[in-house]
């Protein structure tokens, strides 16, 4: 571990802006939070065969995606991201997976302004797992929660959907059976491969208290939508000709299905959308593409007839893969 | 999920108390420090085949013990235990193992007054592994670390050393060629199966600036001690009559070299040792076995004769067993 102990020390940033004072080597680390924040919290598995195949990936991009998981869990909370804590088991002869594999991660982290903190390595006999944590700071009592969302809200999305379903399915294309080899635009690939958490945008939403929900887009909008509903004990319309997405019924399909996007789904009351417009957070688009009910249903709203039920599908985690 | 939830849900404790103020459910938990209080974060693999069989030891057993090592580490900086984070990866049909499992877990971090704010889930083809994060609070500043011991320190632990290595053999002794089935006494088995952490020791150690440095024994006294020393750029001379351990020459063994105590292992300023000795934190014994010594090296002095080299031997995660 002592690589990746250097590897980790921060580059730069005032001492005092930084929430880790210690990092990697003792029995845990010390974050320091100011007395007007709240941490925020997150961890996800990131399974070969599931979130990625070392045989058609980059490892160091592997690791940039499993650290955007996190930061995109904190950026839908509203949090600043401080500090990640990785937990990596790999088979014992892949260590210079490893090694690409946390930097990758350490680029995504330093772009983000958190330090790698802290983890565990192990053995594996066969496949990688990492388990990512995410700390963040959030400004006490304004995290963004999935509950929260009213009737008449209006919904909106951060940049473009099913990019990443897209690319992945022309990164990992050829390893499944029936998968068409389609050459996405590259945005599409970039996505996959290397998707940025929008923590900017999900501060400022906290920050200014401009949404009464958020969460990020990881199982794909439909799926991640009605538990964004049901979280807050409501319903929504979306517009089909709102949705910021590639062209196609297979683009549709990414967008409402498609896994990984990371982009963040949020809903404004309409006093504040004036605001919301003004932000330009890190230049990405916010797309507003629907509106929230007080009759619990996911409903898609074509460009023209009648609404139809949405179902909520997504990218399911434990299908089978590869 | 909804299960777990459910079964997370505090029974009681003061709101105030409380450090949890969202748990499973959004996309991160969020937590609340005093403002006199800093986070302490711990991140844990927990393998089979590794640190637990799933065809000799009850999951519940398991699940208890995983959430030991987290409560362990957070015990060996002085931390309050507040919450618990769990990963769990296991094969498609083992849920009724993954239940007992978390009841086990639930019931440590009950007693610990920790909650259980979040994790992940997810299927693996074959084996159980979990990763354990541990959140804690320390007074501010004042968290014990590895570094810190100096020349002239007492050496202290808690407990009795070997007795979950000796535990360990009996439990899974079956399942390795050449392992004596000797039964061990039953606190043996016990601090095995259920290692209680030592947290209320940790918080007092801690909160009385009592210690100079302080670490969990989880790989064995020689290894732990010798990275004790190393972080505090000191050595160490240990009186082998004074070690508090099971008789024998495999009691010695066990002692130095055997795995999961999760016991502390402390240094004491000369002055502070009778205040120490007034604090009885929830009955545990503690133990004067030695002394930091300003040269490098770890020595063992027998009861008769020179002290000879204390080779830091332990429990190796790497090694193949079952």
């Amino acid at each position: 571990m002592r690589w990746l102990q250097a590897a980790a020390q921060p580059r730069s940033g005032a001492a005092s802006r930084r929430a880790v004072r210690l990092g990697i080597g003792d029995d845990a680390a010390i974050l320091r939070f100011a007395a007007g924040e709240d941490a925020v919290v997150t961890t996800d598995l990131f399974l070969e065969g599931v979130h990625f195949l070392r045989a058609r990936e980059r490892a160091a991009d592997c690791g940039y995606r499993c650290a955007s998981r996190a930061l995109s869990d904190l950026a839908a909370m509203g949090a600043r991201p401080a500090a990640l804590f990785v937990s990596l088991a790999l088979p014992p002869a892949s260590g210079a997976w490893g090694r690409q594999f946390f930097r990758g991660l350490l680029a995504a982290a330093r772009q983000a302004g958190a330090e790698l903190a802290g983890g565990d390595l192990a053995a594996l006999p066969r496949g990688v797992l990492a388990d990512i944590v995410g700390l963040g700071a959030a400004p006490r009592g304004r995290a963004l929660t999935r509950a929260g969302a009213r009737p008449g809200d209006r919904l909106f999305v951060s940049g473009r959907l099913g990019l990443a379903a897209a690319g992945r399915a022309w990164v990992q294309g050829g390893a499944r059976r029936g998968a068409k080899r389609e050459m996405p635009p590259a945005a599409a690939i970039a996505r996959f491969r290397r998707p940025r958490a929008r923590w900017e945008l999900g501060m400022a939403l906290a920050a200014q208290r401009l949404a009464t929900a958020a969460m990020d887009i990881s199982d794909g909008l439909s799926l991640d939508l009605a538990r964004l509903c049901a979280a807050s004990g409501v319903g929504a319309v979306v517009d089909a000709a709102r949705l910021p997405r590639l062209p196609g019924p297979q683009g549709l399909r990414h967008a409402l299905a498609g896994g990984e996007d990371y982009e963040l789904l949020f809903t404004v009351p309409a006093r504040n959308t004036a605001r919301l417009r003004r932000l330009h957070p890190a230049g990405v688009a916010l797309t507003e593409i629907g509106e929230i009910t007080a009759q619990p249903g996911l409903w898609l709203r074509p460009a023209s007839g009648p609404p139809r039920p949405l179902a909520a599908r997504g990218w399911d985690h434990f299908q089978r893969r590869g």
